[in-house]
This record gives structure tokens, C-alpha cells and sequence, in this order.
């Protein structure tokens, strides 16, 4: 065994973080197809549950993440990839992490904290 | 909707984050249930799927995790947790994090990198 195993699950999750500022960026799911083709282009490809199919992160944003390190977890069912995120934010919604809004008064509420960097509506344009 | 959405699924990943280090320690999940319980007691619970019960971290061990700062992502489906480790170590094979080991050779092979804070055999006694 030399890396994350797809034996355990056909989809496993993936924590992409900030190599530079150590923000956890998102959390989305690679299969195997979507791992090796991360390891082969440098780049991170997953696989979105949504559409079921491969999923190049920033092929219509042009928000691609670079491949800096690949780690596996314990398990081995979990992968966490330090990535040079570019454009510099991961987030649909233009945020730099999708992790935007904090929990706040003990579960009741939440504040959006995040540093927004684009207009999802200028960058995503449905033509 | 003031946080995670447990209707969505009823179990959620949830990345926990040394706070003082930024460093990824672990994924593990939670029910509603364990997200009710993290946000009453300020230390996180997890559900574990293998034993498929509410898991305390640390109640073993000593290494719990304070709750810091609870964020979720915008898609509400998963939480990122900041969290003061106690002892200073989040895997159960005595690492600081679980992600103690990095892909390399193009995914051909793994070394270790994590640090070891405690061997496991001292601390996970089978009496």
C-alpha cells in the first residue's frame, strides 16, 4: 500500500488546504480515476457527486489548484493536499475558503467571516 | 439555517485543525447528535461509523480536542473545527496528525513525515 485506498470506498474525501497560509480551503471527493490523474497532471482533478463525473477544479474559473504535497490519513481513506490555490479562492461563492461562515452563540447563529476575492456572478457568466 | 444541514446526510465530515498550528489533525464525522454535544460540552465528539455510537475523542486516551472557532462550508454539508489539542497528539497511532504520510514518486511511493508524540501501546492499554 502506497497511498490512499480505493478499496475502502469508491469516493474518498479530500481536504485541499493552503500551502502558503495554511487555510483549509474545501473538502470535495476523488475516485481513483480522479487520484491518478491529479498525480499525473500536478493539478487537483476530483469527482463531483453532483454532476458524477470528473471534476477539474478551475477548468471554468480558471481557480485551478496546484499540487504541492499529497498526504494520506491513518486509515488510509482520507487525503489531504496542499495546494497553491490560484486566482485565490477555492469557493464557488468567491470566497477563499468554502469555510465562510463561522458558528457563532452556542450553535444559534453564524457570522460569515470569510475574505470574499471575486463576484461568483462575473465569473461564472451563464451564456 | 444556522449551520451544518444533518438533513443533507445524516452523518457530516468534519476536518479538525490544530488552532495554534494551523496544522490538518484528522477527518472524522458527526451526527446531529455528536454536533449537539460538541456545541454543549466544548469538546468535539465525532460518531465513529465502526462502532457506530457517539465517540468522545479522547475519552481514552486524554487527548481531547477544546473546541476553538466551528465553521461549515457552502454547501452546509461539512465542518471545519479549529481545536486546542490535548497532548498534543490527534491520531491514535500517536501522531500529531493522522496525515503523517506523504505520497511521493509520482504516487508510487510514501515516507513519514508526522511527528510521534506517543506510542500507542503505553497509552491504548488492552487490559
Amino acid at each position: 500500500m502506497s497511498g490512499p485506498d480505493f478499496s475502502k470506498a469508491e469516493l474518498l474525501p479530500v481536504i485541499a488546504q493552503d500551502e502558503a497560509t495554511g487555510d483549509v480551503l474545501m473538502l470535495a471527493y476523488m475516485n481513483a480515476e480522479a487520484y491518478q490523474e491529479t498525480l499525473a497532471t500536478g493539478r487537483v482533478c476530483y469527482f463531483s457527486r453532483s454532476r458524477n463525473k470528473l471534476w477539474r477544479k478551475g477548468e471554468e474559473s480558471g481557480n485551478v489548484q496546484e499540487v504541492k504535497a499529497i498526504y494520506f490519513d491513518c486509515d488510509a481513506d482520507t487525503l489531504l493536499i496542499k495546494v497553491n490555490q490560484i486566482g485565490g479562492a477555492a469557493c464557488h461563492e468567491g470566497y477563499r475558503s468554502c469555510f465562510f461562515r463561522q458558528v457563532t452563540d452556542g450553535g444559534e447563529n453564524f457570522q460569515t467571516v470569510g475574505e470574499r476575492v471575486f463576484d461568483p456572478k462575473e465569473v461564472y457568466k451563464k451564456n
